[in-house]
Order: C-alpha cells, then sequence, then structure tokens
C-alpha cells in the first residue's frame, strides 16, 4: 500500500471506531442517536485526523479551529470522537447521560471542548457566523467547522446565516450538511437530493461541494477545497443513517434509540477500536489582536431636561466601546431607532449589520462571546421574541450576552401593537440566570449599560422611545440588584412600584396624592430580575399596600416579580398590579398610557382604590 | 389612444392617486411610511385593477382573493387603495393612526379587509402559504397575493415560507417583493440586486419574474404571468422608495415619516384624485368545501392505569379529526414524538408537513384559520419558542390556534434541557387572550384537546412525555377555567397545587404527610390560565398555605398564576413554590423530578417547613 492509500484506509478504521464507540454508548445509556451518528462517522474522522487544527489541553486558545455540532443529537459520535483523541478515557465514554455525567444528551459547555450548547436544530451555523467573525476580528486564523443534518435546513436561521455569512465574505466558515436523508418521523423534504441543497446554498453566495459522505479520499478534497476559498463552503455529504449496519442502514423508525443488538452491530463493523488520532495543532498560538483599554467616560444628561432612555444607552453605548476593546455591537438594521448608530459610525469595524434577522443576531452574539468578545446586541423589544429559542439555547450554553431592547411599551404611540415590546420581560426573566434592567431616565441608562458590559449571563436592557425627565445626577450608582426609593416618609400608606417610563408617571401621581393628603412611597426597580426583594419587603411592611405599574402585559413583569417577592413574606399586604391588559390600537404616547390604564391618573385611582 | 394605451395611463393615474393618498394620510397624522407606500403603489395599482378578484362587500367569502400586506408599514397605500374602492371614503382616510381609528399604523383585523395583522417583518408570506393551503383544501380558486418589502427578505422565516410553499406546489400564491434599496436605517444587503433575490428564490423551486415596478406594463404581465403558473410565483420588482417625489426619491433618512413638503409633493404627483377602481369579483362564490362532520368519539383509559398525556391528545386529536371536517393539524417533524403521527395516517389530506421550521407551522396555522379551518399545530414545547414572534402576532389578528406542545418540563428525562420545554408556560401565559391547558392524566387530555377545537383565541396544551398514572374517569368534565380538588378534609392545614406530571407526584406527597398526621388538600389546576381564582382562593381561605409545583421555571408558570390570583386577595396566606431552579443535565425522569426538587419526596419536605 502507499501512504495515500494507507491514509484512506486509516480514515476508514476511525471512522468505523468512531461509529463503534456511538453504538456502545447508546446501548450502555440505554438511549441516544446512534444511528444518526454512524451517517456522519466518516466527515468527522475525516475532519478530526486531516483538516481540525486544535489543543485539546488548552481549548480556548484563540488559534483554535472551532467544531459546531449543529446536529446535537449525535452526541455520541462527538463523545466517541473525545475518546479518539484521548481527551476522555472508555470509562469516562460510557457515562454518556448518566446522572452528573458531563456527557450528555446534547452537548453543552459543561465539556471545556464545546463552545455552545446545541440540540435546538438550525443554531449552529448562526453561532459559527459569529464565531468565525470573531476570529477574523481577532487576526485568528483558526476555521470555524458546523456539522448539520439536513432536516434542520428547514430552519429558516440557516438561511439567515448563509445570507449573513456569505454577505460578510466568512471563507474561515465551513458547513458539513450530514445528508442522511432521513429525519426523525420520516423522510426529509429533499432526501438524497444534494443538488437540491447545492443550487439553494450556492445561490446564497457559498461555495458548495456534493460527496459521497462515506468515501474518505472525497471527503479530505472537499475539506482541502474549504480550507482553499475565500467564501464559506458547505459540504453536502451524501450519507446513510445507521452506515455499516445492515439492520440500520437507512432504516426509518430508528431515529433516537440505541441500536436493537448493540453486540452484534459492533462485530459487523470490525469489533471495538482504540486507535489514538493525533490531531493538528492550532495555526497559531499567539492570543486574540484587541485594542487598547481606555478609561470609561460616561455621558451625562442634566437634572430636569428630558431624554430617551435609548439615547441614554446610544451615547454611553459609544463610550463602553471606547473604553473596551472587546465590545462589539450588533444591529437588526434599526441601528437609528435601538441609537446603535452612533457606535457604527464611530466603530464600524466592531459592529456587525444583521439586517433584519433576529436569530442571526442572537446567534452571531453568542458566536462572538465564545471568542472572548463582548457583544451588545439591540432590536425593537417586540422583535426579539423572534431569537427566543436562540435566548433559550444562550441559557443553556452559559453565553454573556448583552440584549437590549428598544421600543418597550404601548408608550411607543401611533405605530401600533405589532411594535410593542409587550411580553419581553416575562421572556427575559423567566430564562435561566438573566438579568433584567429597565431604566426610567438616561443617566440611569448609561449606568447600566456600562454595568452589562462586565455582567456575566444573558443581560437584558429595556429602553423607552419616549422622552422621559432626567431625575437622577450622573454619578448616581445604579447596583444590580438594588432600586432607588424615589419619595418615602413615616406615614406611606402606600408604596407605587414602577420602571421605565412609569416611574415618571408614578412620580407625578404621587404628588397628586400628596395634595390630597395621602403620603405615598415611589420606589423605582430599575433591577426588574434581580429584584431588590429587601426593598420591596420593606415597604410592603411599612405600608401595608403594595401598587404596581408597568407598560408591559400582566404576567410576568414587574408585577409578577414583585408579588414573588412578597407574597406570604410579610403579613396583611394587599396588592394591586397595573399593566396593560387590551390589545393596544395606534394613538399618541399620553393616549396609549391612559387607554392602557397606567398612566398617572390611573395610578392616582388605583391607589385611592387600594387605601379604601 | 388605443385601449390597451387607455388602460396603461389609467394605471399610470391610479398609481398616483394611491401616493397622493398616503402621502395625505400620513401628513394628517403626523406619522407613518409615505415613502415606503410610494414605491409599491404602481405594483398595488396594477393588482387593483387588473387581477385582485374581490368582493368588498362580502369580505369572508371564499372565493375571495387575499391581499396581505407583509410590510405593514406601507399602511397608507392599503388604505389608499381602500379609499380607491370605495371602501371607505376620504374622511376616514384621514383617521389614519388616530385614536380610535381602525386605521392603525399598521393593519389589523380590526378593518374586515384584513386577514392578519402584519408589522413584524418576514411573516406575510408563511401565513400566506397557509392561506394558499386552506384555499386548496376547501376548493376554492382563490389566489393569495402577499405584498413584501426587500429588507425581509433577511428573515429566515421568509424561506421557510418559500421551501414550503414549493414543496406543497402551490401555484395559487404569488409574492410580490417591492425591492426599493433602502431599509429603516440605509441600503439593504442587496439594494437593487433583483438578480439575487431571483437566484434564491428560483433555486426554492419558485417562478421568478424581474420587472420594473413602476412600469404598469410589465407589472401586468408579471400578474398574468403568476395567474398562468402551476407553482408560486415571486415578483421582484425594482422600484424607488418615495417615487415620484423628487424631494424623497430614493433618498435616505425618510423612512417612516411624513414627507417634509406634502402639499408640494402632492401638486408635483398632479393633485388630489378620486378615482374609483371597479374590482374584478371573486372567480367563485362557492362557500367552501368541507367534509361530514361527525358525533365526536373520545378515547378512553382506564383508571389506575399508565397512560402519556401525549398519547391521550394523539387519540382524541384523532377522534376530533373524525367529528369535525374542518380540523387540520401541523406538525414540526415530529410528529412520532407529539403523537399527531395516528391523525396524519387517518387523515393525510388535513396533516400538513411543515418539516423543522416552527415559525412556518405557526404561520401556516393562522392562514389556514382565516380561511375557516381549524388548526392544531404540534411541537415541542422548548421549539415552540422558535415562533413566539409569530405567536405575538397571531394574538394582535386575533387568530383562533390551537398549539400543543410536547415534551414539556425535565421529566423527558436523558435527551437534557435543550430539549425541554421550561419557558413554555411562561410565554404563553403571557400572549393577550390566551388559553393554558396542562393535563395530568391522558383522559384529560383527551377531553381538553376536544375543547380545544371550539375556543377562541390562542389555546396552549402541555403535554407530557412520561406515563402519568391515569386517575379520572373517561366520563370527567374539564371546562376551561376550572380545576379538581383531588384531596380535601376540614382539617386541610396546606394546600398543595399542580399541574401536569406533579399532580401524582403531589398526590404521592399528600399521601406520605397524610400517614404523618398532616392532611393536605391537593388540587388539579390543570387550566393554568384561566386559572380556577376562586377555588385557589378558598384553598388559601381554608388552610392558610398555599405550596405550588411545576416542572417549569419558576417565573411566569403555575406558581406565578396562584400568586397573582391569591396573593393580598386572602388575609395571612404563607406560600411555597417549587419549580425547576437550576439547570438540568442528562438524567432519567424521575432523578430529574428529584434533581430539580419537584418530585413527592421535595413536595413532603416543603409542605412540612410551610407548616412548620
Amino acid at each position: 500500500m502507499g501512504v495515500i492509500d494507507e491514509r484512506i484506509s486509516g480514515l476508514v478504521e476511525l471512522g468505523q471506531q468512531l461509529r463503534v464507540d456511538a453504538i456502545r454508548a447508546s446501548a450502555r445509556a440505554g438511549s441516544g442517536h446512534p444511528t444518526s451518528s454512524m451517517s456522519a462517522a466518516d466527515l468527522m474522522a475525516g475532519l478530526l485526523a486531516g483538516h481540525l487544527h486544535y489543543d485539546f489541553e488548552h481549548p480556548h486558545r484563540a488559534g483554535n479551529d472551532r467544531l459546531v455540532f449543529s446536529k446535537g443529537h449525535a452526541s455520541p459520535l462527538l463523545y466517541a470522537m473525545y475518546r479518539a483523541v484521548g481527551a476522555i478515557d472508555d470509562d469516562h465514554l460510557m457515562t454518556y447521560r448518566r446522572l452528573g455525567s458531563d456527557l450528555e444528551g446534547h452537548p453543552t459547555p459543561r465539556l471545556p471542548w464545546v463552545d455552545v450548547a446545541t440540540g435546538s436544530l438550525g443554531q449552529g451555523l448562526p453561532v459559527g457566523v459569529g464565531m468565525a467573525l470573531g476570529a477574523r476580528l481577532g487576526g485568528s486564523p483558526a476555521r470555524v467547522w458546523v456539522l448539520c443534518g439536513d432536516g434542520e435546513l428547514a430552519e429558516g436561521s440557516m438561511w439567515e446565516a448563509f445570507a449573513a455569512a456569505a454577505d460578510l465574505g466568512l471563507g474561515n466558515l465551513c458547513v458539513i450538511v450530514d445528508v442522511n436523508r432521513l429525519g426523525q418521523t420520516g423522510p426529509t423534504r429533499y432526501e438524497w437530493d444534494t443538488a437540491a441543497y447545492a443550487a439553494r446554498i450556492g445561490a446564497f453566495g457559498w461555495h458548495t461541494v456534493e460527496i459521497d459522505g462515506h468515501d474518505p479520499a472525497e471527503i479530505d478534497r472537499a475539506y482541502a477545497a474549504a480550507e482553499a476559498e475565500d467564501t464559506p463552503t458547505a459540504i453536502l455529504a451524501r450519507t446513510k443513517k445507521g452506515k455499516g449496519v445492515a439492520a440500520a442502514e437507512d432504516k426509518e423508525g430508528l431515529h433516537g434509540k440505541p441500536l436493537p443488538e448493540p453486540e452484534k452491530a459492533v462485530v459487523e463493523l470490525g469489533g471495538v477500536r482504540s486507535a489514538r488520532v493525533r490531531v493538528s495543532p492550532p495555526r497559531s498560538t499567539e492570543p486574540r489582536q484587541r485594542g487598547q483599554a481606555m478609561p470609561l467616560v460616561l455621558p451625562s444628561f442634566p437634572i430636569g431636561t428630558m431624554a430617551a432612555t435609548r439615547d441614554g444607552f446610544g451615547k454611553a453605548l459609544e463610550a463602553v466601546g471606547e473604553a473596551e476593546p472587546d465590545v462589539v455591537v450588533l444591529d437588526g438594521e434599526v441601528a437609528d431607532s435601538t441609537r446603535t448608530a452612533g457606535f457604527a459610525k464611530a466603530f464600524p469595524n466592531r459592529f456587525v449589520e444583521c439586517y433584519i434577522a433576529e436569530q442571526q443576531l442572537v446567534g452571531a452574539a453568542v458566536g462572538l462571546q465564545t471568542q472572548g468578545w463582548v457583544p451588545y446586541a439591540a432590536t425593537f423589544a417586540a422583535f426579539l421574541t423572534r431569537a427566543h429559542d436562540f435566548l433559550r439555547m444562550a441559557a443553556i450554553s452559559g453565553s454573556d450576552l448583552r440584549i437590549v431592547g428598544s421600543h418597550a411599551g404601548v408608550s411607543i404611540g401611533r405605530d401600533g401593537p405589532s411594535q410593542m415590546g409587550l411580553e419581553d420581560i416575562a421572556m427575559m426573566r423567566a430564562l435561566w440566570r438573566s438579568v433584567v434592567l429597565y431604566p426610567c431616565d438616561a443617566n440611569q441608562a448609561a449606568h447600566l449599560t456600562a454595568t452589562m458590559a462586565d455582567l456575566p449571563g444573558i443581560s437584558y436592557l429595556r429602553t423607552t422611545r419616549e422622552e422621559t425627565p432626567v431625575i437622577y445626577r450622573e454619578d448616581e450608582l445604579f447596583p444590580v440588584g438594588g432600586s432607588k426609593t424615589l419619595l418615602a416618609s413615616e406615614h406611606d400608606r402606600l408604596a407605587i412600584v414602577a420602571a421605565g417610563i412609569t416611574v415618571s408617571e408614578s412620580l407625578q401621581a404621587a404628588e397628586q396624592l400628596m395634595q390630597d393628603g395621602v403620603p405615598v412611597r415611589v420606589i423605582d426597580a430599575y433591577s426588574v430580575k434581580p429584584l431588590d426583594a429587601a426593598a420591596m419587603r420593606q415597604a410592603a411592611a411599612d405600608t401595608g399596600r403594595i401598587l404596581t405599574v408597568e407598560d408591559h402585559r400582566p404576567v410576568g413583569g414587574l408585577g409578577d416579580a414583585v408579588l414573588d417577592a412578597v407574597a406570604g413574606k410579610v403579613p396583611d399586604v394587599r396588592f394591586a398590579k397595573l399593566a396593560v391588559h387590551g390589545m393596544p390600537g395606534s394613538a399618541g404616547p399620553t393616549e396609549q398610557l391612559a387607554a392602557a390604564g397606567i398612566d398617572a391618573d390611573a395610578i392616582v385611582l388605583a391607589a385611592q382604590r387600594l387605601i379604601a
């Protein structure tokens, strides 16, 4: 045999080893997706042995290639690869899917070699776009490899990513599509028609290669072609689900199940192997390139003037961008509205236009933060719902994301309900370990914008389109988990808890109530999550009555957060919650607040009722 | 002039009239999107005068064509069309965007000629797919016309729709893309490169036509071509934003604003016109074809056996499909898991495979219900978050949807957190006028499945993967807004409120507590929204202690619903909420319930603490 033949036969053997290990791990676990692993085994053997540049001992090295298993259910294959490179041993592999094991049903960053959790299909490529961009931004020669299933190409998010990657010219990105023809329930839409995929992806501006996904030589040539291209490359690999085991090969009804006779299958594949693969080292061991950090100089807004919190955010973002060279800003083609336009002008190299594609917006942010960048992703609060599943997965990944939603609430006015973020707090609060910040004035917005830069996990800033009175000095501090008691006396008969645009309405209402001889407390709960539970309980204990008011639906927002903090913890408290119950139409901002029953007049009325 | 010339000059005039009216309405309102209306005016003139078949006096006729303004911000153009056909008068037009007017900033079904709310871009086409499918299913010769902007083609949901429409062979669907080159903030990704769009959409299997969107003859020919095609057609029309007014034409910085000098612009366009367009009548006045209704025979599960609620749902869905000929079921390529596979087999013509494309799944359901169909759309609860924005818009539309999320909660077991619906109740409860149902046994699931068929608005059924004990008789009734008190005595020291999989855990816990001499109440809150507030308050008043337990995040779920119903309304109540606080890994279902602290043992412990 010549050198090439030897290499090929080594790849064949490695593919069989990966299959055998995927089968064994799933059999031991009693669940898992061996057949979906077997189809991609030769593809991954070729990548691992010939094209991946990676230091398994230093997984966070900037020069490392990235491998994303977008088809996360093929986790047994990924874990088999870890065994093949010596990152885990066989005992470890056999803990697959067991309580406490880091080898979960779908990969998560509990494993040091996994950058993002996968398992919700169609997310790996949008995230890969962010990784490839992050590598380029940091001057890294690393390449990003994304393994996808064919079924997940039905997800629109994939096409957002195809468009974005071509537009950004990400020649360092390669998607490997394991076209095994069978989805979970039955055949995929295009089955083995790799030409159908190639035509579509090619039309989106990608280089495409169609191959037999079980032919090591073809696989090798495809990777080499991807490495040589300046445009992103899609490898459409025709494969067989369950490849190599007659009882499973290209058979329906075997998705997500251990093979019926695993021992027999292992024998059919030539038995257990323990070949050790030497993976190529990273193309560079240089750290990420980044700019020079500078002192932070936040903008300031004079007390008593009017300014929109979105402007406070926008100006602060420029300041943070100046101070923090790792900050990258992503936009959903609404930079003028969200006020990221200033950052875009000041730092065009660290501004990513994602166009009207909110899944890609959040996916790119997730990818960027795996490369050490500090992303802020902004669009209308309403349209963040588009990226809900990406946010959910980002929480599982433990990603550090800064999400900004502008145009929150009915107060946007005449554009009507389609543009109003009214469920965004509910969505963001429900995310694991999220932080929800909702400023009422521009100085507060500026401080919170800066604070977010250093927060772990997903933090959310909710901004307002309309101008609101500046009530805080520029040097006031706003810790996460805090609140500001704006009005208080010993005789308060009620505490009004507000945030954002309802703070000034509450202050107006308090003035009116005071004139009627009813002293009330007013609390600005700018940190909606974590909430300042101590301040809420104290207010409840002191006054016995809590009135919450928010420009949001009555479910899942500020009112519910306060109830959760206070109910049952302080005796004899009465509650009332003002929120947006009806379906708004078009009207001016003050008309909207009145119609929704969350303006000063409505607060006065509700306060009087609660006290009566 | 010949007849053709006359016709063309009439179309030119109509285009100008629509522009003038869009400008006038926006100027009067002081806001709006006249420039985005002006680019598409000639396209809509040609459609209205030559190709739309519609009876404005009977908008709900099955034979009517449908027109969806996916670029909903061009609402002034739509309303100008209504004036041109005599559906509204000029005074009505001038109420645009005012408080109380049905001419909102973005169109909603408050207007009888609007089927769905738009304004969140990229939704019109997925909904149009549902409409076109609904028309075909009902034997209607109606055509569906969708007007899109170029910017919204960046949304992945558009590509889910392009794929679905071609796959379904919807020759009755035509998308008209107003390629005006300018987005909100700046140029779109492909600007005027209609060939770039045509290549992409063509690769997805559509017939494409590239035209000058201001040439009435080209426009006319394009519509005629669309009508002649068996495949869906995309018309890529090169247009100018602000067309016809020199100060606005193809200018940046004028998105979403009235023209600076509207009177001058009207003069430049030739002044106010009041031409009246005669629209072609529907191609048929026949009512929708539908099958024969039959008596409903629900499945039954014997008390004491084990059965999964997803199976209760799946079997009931078949029964409902048999009884109700209008029921259509949509799947996100997980029919075997959600258990819609039985329906698919029994009624293949009323089953729509949307593949792994949840936005299209919900969009198609929205479109179908505008045509009188009764859609049930099912996928994993976790993946419904993908369609959050579609659900939000469906609520604004007042759509009647039945959404089913399977694999809810940690109890799915080893697949891990990516597959677990843990935020779905929060998402669904926050939607306007939604109903959230969460059965604990298969008979209850079957009844609730049938109940949903007749519910208005968005109703959500949350099902469980694992088998749970059947505790209800097959003839038990479960009204929306009700609950079942499963255990109660005069001496109850605590009430446990549960739903779904935690009901049986609560019953086990109650047994243990009873053995320890602590009688407790157990309530099955299967109707999470609307909640049986009276029962909750009664339980709180009787026992003074409420313990909620749910397989969901602590935010926005059952616990919060109960707090909202009880806190402050009943004096001296103590609360405790058991929910999924941590991030689950892989483990068996019972291990997961234990790890999350929501199993019988955890309930006993929490109850003891609450009583202590």
